[in-house]
């Protein structure tokens, strides 16, 4: 029996020629990731497994992002420990503010995350850099701090469902669409510790942002890692980035799968997940009811890229942000908001009545920069619409693509970027 | 006895004659201001005065500011609470997140304020608009509230210090640093329930925006409001801004002033305001020791307009903001983060390495965006470093112009800009 893309990977860190799915491995790690959140936990593990040191300060990437800059005292004292540990351990790829981004946006373009590598990370949306054809998944703190101890990582070697895509997504359709599509058909439960392994050849017509929003939404589906095979495209974008060398990992043909689907991307439509769970998809024509809404955030780890911005520009140019909606856009990295400025992106936001703010985590997570109270709706681009996710346990998220919010932001409800004549 | 420039605005919107020193009058308000985190409180008080009207929906300015977008639930169900009071009642200016800044910033852009008027702002440095020829002070929110309701308020008539401005400041000396050095000077309770009264030939070489910043800061010397007489400048800044007619008053030539200061522009040097009082001061010159800083501030209703952003652009330009130091700039209000974007300036704090944030009050009062922990130090362009201000409680604020401000996040201690050749 052949070996996924995943189980290739998984088997050459763990020093193996071959691993099948269930097998518990041990495997070698490129990367270890935490955030301003859950680096202070592993950090206070650290002793508790190896002392006072580091496997390899060049393969930890510590990101400060969810709650900077500082949003209150304990998430400052939570950022000085973090500092601190960086410091002493000269770790070269420690990230505060000014050098900043959202983690899962900030590695790749900084040319830390490529194809071939295994990664984990404390943050469950670490998935994302499989989007270059590595395997890289979230851990617990714990497990952080055990990896950059050791530099190693245990893991129960995962099936994996595939995803056969073709075809050519319409205007207003992107990643956002293709995987809440797939979440709506599968559920969040459906790819339960499995890879997601897209293939097929629709891929090309997939751009690398769309990628890293597919794959970063991988773990919404319960997907032990979502993965693309590593193309032109991808190999262009790691050059253009990194100098680090990448190894390119050929799912085998009779590669077992539990599943397999067909996508289509040219039927798909602009998709929307309503309250309270990922899954629960409509397309923009299935909603038959005016959803009106108080508040669109555009931005996150999951769509807070250039090609996300650009697409919220072209809509809400010449636009504006109807009166009583609050439309927050965050570029995910400080490099995206000055490729932003220097397209007159943001300058199109200010003028149509949005707020830009520096990058951060922020509102996706309930933490700062757009909280909601009772009762109130938003449309997000970011990755998780669960009870009080954004704020208040009565309050509701919409999850869509960057098209979708900056649409709904100007007619006040859940709308399709056609209901502006686009 | 004749009648200060103060005096006069009052006893005209009192309608009476004269007025003197101590006199309890009730005077006609021209605009009445609350905030995000003052304006729920005053609108808890409403029902208890006058039941549930407003006096003049054309005369009640909101401003949610403080903590928006929201940083928690509690600060997103006060917006709302604001919100819906300002829908029921129709109120012309209330501003949200889109159309929106820090609220001394904002009401003069948007021709809100004008010199002759009489404002009461449920915030304590509503005192800025003394800059344009206004009377205008800041209040607690049950007499923001009294005002909503009736329009009017009492005072007793402040008597007056005058202060004398002769000279020409040097290059890197702006209005941050006079309003410092007068603190310095007289301390914090200096000028207590007392008009400041500014004067002399030497107003002519302070621009419009260190007039804000010095009127802002009248009330760190315990002023009841800072006020400056009606110029050609700032004549042409109300024109430019407002179409709402205004009256220019004088003092008379035999008002009776408790003090006179004459203040020598081309004297004054970089001033810094030490922990934990803005009478603390030093000059650069004075600091003889190095003081190493974790985070620098550059915005708030007292810096954060056009030209703070020139004169921190102009020193950040070519330069890093040194490793280990957060650099927060703050445009004070959308249209100043437009022309500064227009201008090329938020690309020089991003190539610099400074975060660029929506406009907001955050890292000021220790609301968001900047929150210091224990041991931590800023310099700030703020106009408070009482303990505990920006965050933890033995964390220290040092108060400073753009200038010094952007110096020292450069060098990473308090630094005035000589030290950079400039």
């Amino acid at each position: 029996m052949g070996m996924t893309m995943t189980q290739k990977i998984l088997a050459a860190h763990a020093g193996l020629d071959s691993v099948e799915a269930g097998q518990l491995i041990e495997a070698d790690l490129d990367l270890v990731l935490g955030n301003d959140i859950t680096s202070p936990v592993a950090i206070h593990e650290m002793d508790k497994i190896k002392g006072d040191t580091v496997f390899d300060k060049d393969k930890i990437a510590l990101v400060m992002d969810h709650f900077i800059p500082n949003k209150d005292i304990k998430s400052a004292e939570h950022c000085k420990c973090v500092r601190e540990f960086a410091c002493k351990h000269d770790i070269t790829n420690y990230f505060d503010v000014g050098d900043m981004g959202i983690e899962h946006a900030l590695l790749p373009e900084k040319g830390l995350t490529v194809a071939g590598d295994v990664i984990i990370g404390a943050d469950s949306h670490t998935c994302t850099y499989g989007a270059l054809g590595a395997f890289s998944t979230g851990v617990g703190s714990t497990d952080m701090a055990a990896g950059m101890a050791t530099g190693k990582a245990w893991f129960k070697v995962p099936s994996a469902i595939k995803f056969n895509i073709v075809g050519k997504p319409s205007k207003w359709v992107s990643g956002k669409d293709v995987i809440l599509h797939i979440i709506g058909m599968i559920g969040v439960d459906g790819a339960l510790y499995k890879s997601m392994e897209f293939t097929g050849e629709g891929i090309a017509n997939l751009s690398i942002d769309d990628r890293f929003t597919i794959a970063n939404m991988a773990i919404e589906a319960g997907g032990k890692n979502g993965i693309f095979p590593v193309d032109a495209l991808a190999e262009a974008y790691m050059k253009e980035h990194s100098n680090r060398p990448y190894t390119v990992y050929e799912a085998d043909e009779d590669a077992a799968y539990d599943e397999e689907y067909t996508i289509d991307l040219s039927s798909l439509k602009p998709t929307v997940a309503f309250p309270h769970l990922p899954e629960n998809t409509k397309t923009t024509d299935e909603i038959t009811e005016d959803v009106v809404i108080d508040q669109v955030v555009i931005g996150s780890c999951t769509n807070g890229r250039i090609e996300d911005l650009r697409c919220a520009a072209d809509i809400l140019k010449g636009n504006k942000v109807k009166k009583g909606v609050r439309c927050i856009v965050i570029p995910a990295t400080q490099a995206i908001y000055l490729q932003a400025i220097e397209e007159g992106l943001v300058q199109t936001f200010i003028k149509a009545g949005a707020v830009v703010s520096t990058p951060t985590c922020g509102p996706c997570l309930g933490g700062y920069m757009g909280i909601l109270a009772a009762n109130e709706r938003c449309v997000s681009t970011t990755n998780r619409n669960f009870v009080g996710r954004m704020g208040h346990v009565d309050s509701e998220v919409y999850l869509a693509s960057p098209a979708v919010a900056a649409a709904s932001a100007v007619t006040g409800k859940i709308s399709d970027p056609a209901e502006l004549g686009l």
